[in-house]
């Protein structure tokens, strides 16, 4: 994290060296790539669970000063672009340059066009890190070139890539992103013989599972998981105590939880989807928003999402202790022979306290 | 690896900055140090596989000056005090400091007790580094100094004994040591449905497995796994040659080899063990003087050693794919319920390749 004061009040941008008139450093790359780091932060502070994407804007006044920052804040709030134009007075930004993480939109949905916006506020400049992957909304950077506006895109690209990468991969795919995860013993089972399985990983696994939950817009459970384990499918920190963020608790299957199942008592409603069909299970996620889906168990759930090719990403914890027995982490695949197997890309390993995380995903997509 | 350069021919120990006599220099920790360094790089020149440990010896003048190094190379032959000693002219070694990697046996086995060699060479200290965990080698630091001689033990003590550390911990459990490897999917499978596995683990994960089972004394599978697999049960290099130390192979059920069996090509004579039970293939295996073992496999032997309590170390090479079905790398091991579990310590995580390999000993022992 930079720190906050690399921007400061009164509104001054801090170019180090920066000597003669200021339209000049105005024209130099590290200017506006300093600016684009700034709108990064910014777009960091937007909302969790990607159902909408993380957006930051800085506005810089034609001699580089900064006129005001903005960020996208959720469905159906301000656009990033908009949020900063807000901040200054009417013709204030004009001849100014717009520095934003993703290319502004050309769509009405909620909230206008930032690409209107944009032009009618009198811009001269806009520079964007990430293309719009969304076919409805995409188009801005045309429009704005077609209003007279000189564009930039590409700048910190990958940054802003990576950023929202679940919701521009569900853009891209047309569905929820999946992240699938269990916990295994280093011998693939995630129970004993007689079921039980508390605790196989240790604390700081725990604590990290909570925390990816809470980057997704949905928890995905089946039915037997709940019924043999009563999950809460909360994101909760160590203290037990509810994240900012809570995705959307989700149920899959015929037998659904009974009354006093715990999964009512979670903060948002409970999606039940009585069917196992794992695209069924998809489009009614996507109905409720979110664009990211954890999908937690059990081995039947997670199987079926596997052999259907719908699991995009992998998170395995493996425990370091050994179980034997048929509770294994997977069932059948489809993986009649080794030509078959599902390669994956082991794309990070950590150390968890005693456990290890291996994050994967698979070889043909990544 | 030091340079073997540390040690010069005409023999005149190179210490920088060493002046004015030369017994003070004897004296100092560092001088006697750099010698043990020495032994101990002796020492790993000495035989693979274990049945005798490594150990190395520096003989050194009253001034400090080198008389002669001297190794051990494995049964039958000269230990490496002996071999150091046979070296200088008699009577050379008088008021000597022989520094070893092993506390001088005080045992006649097929060689003379090495305390009687130094006391009758008349030397005048005695420093070592691990004491001899073996109980009817041992005594030879109190006899040596019952005859009078100054003896220091521990000098780069754990360094010599990470060295030898399967021979001492065979010579402590009174059995060979165990290490049990298998090559899983991520998931814990070991082959898809109908058997098929080459290959899960990509050349970096085979050539650790050969280069290691080389560092054992005897390797061990089941005779499902020859039926199945027809394993040549050889360690050999990226070309297919044979390294230089060849386990025994060990075959261990009641269907032994076929006549073709590629085992019998062996370099050196197959072992036949025709029962299951692991403590009476240890009491074989140990007749043969290896004093490790590799298993290999399959599921059925390595999970009734595990059971047993009869592993290790655990070499668990995990490819990065998916198999799911149902062959799994173990089977029952007695985890009746989650308390029952056999929690591991995880020493080492490699990425050979594609592949990860976890290094994980039982906890209570590690």
């Amino acid at each position: 994290m930079r720190p906050a004061a690399l921007f400061r009040d009164p509104p001054e941008y801090p170019d180090e060296g920066r000597t003669g008139v200021a339209s000049a450093a105005l024209t130099t790359d590290a200017h506006v790539v300093r600016a684009m780091r700034r709108a990064l932060e910014l777009a960091r502070l937007g909302p969790a669970g990607g159902a909408n994407p993380q957006v930051g804007c800085v506005l810089l006044g034609p001699g580089g000063e900064l006129l005001a920052e903005g960020r996208h804040r959720g469905a159906g709030s301000a656009h990033a672009e908009a949020d900063a134009l807000s901040k200054v007075p009417e013709g204030a930004a004009a001849g100014a340059t717009a520095v934003v993480t993703l290319e502004p939109c050309d769509h009405t949905g909620r909230t206008g066009p930032c690409s209107e916006a944009l032009i009618a506020a009198g811009v001269a400049r806009v520079v964007f890190a990430q293309s719009d992957p969304n076919p409805l909304a995409a188009g801005g950077a045309a429009r704005l070139r077609d209003a007279g506006i000189e564009v930039h895109a590409g700048v910190l690209a990958e940054e802003a890539a990576a950023l929202n990468e679940r919701w521009s991969a569900s853009v891209r795919l047309g569905r929820p992103w999946v992240t699938a995860k269990w916990a295994s013993s280093l011998d693939g089972r995630i129970a004993a013989s007689d079921g039980s399985s508390r605790w196989i990983t240790g604390p700081e696994a725990r604590a990290d599972v909570h925390r990816r939950r809470a980057e997704h817009g949905a928890i995905v459970v089946g039915s037997g998981t709940v019924r043999a384990d009563d999950p809460a499918l909360t994101a909760r920190d160590g203290t037990g105590a509810l994240l900012p963020h809570q995705p959307v608790p989700v149920v899959v299957g015929h037998h659904q939880p009974a009354a006093g199942a715990a999964v009512h008592a979670h903060p948002r409603p409970l999606l039940s989807v009585r069917a196992h069909d794992p695209h069924a299970t998809l489009v009614a996620i996507a109905e409720t928003g979110a664009r990211s889906a954890f999908l937690e168990g059990g081995p039947t759930l997670v199987s079926a999402w596997l052999a259907a090719g719908l699991v995009d990403e992998l998170l395995v914890y493996l425990a370091p202790t050994l179980l034997g027995g048929d509770r294994t982490a997977t069932l059948d695949l489809g993986v009649a022979t080794i030509a078959d197997q599902r390669r994956l890309h082991v794309r990070e390993v950590h150390r968890l306290g005693e456990d290890l995380l291996v994050v994967a995903r698979p070889a043909e997509r990544d």
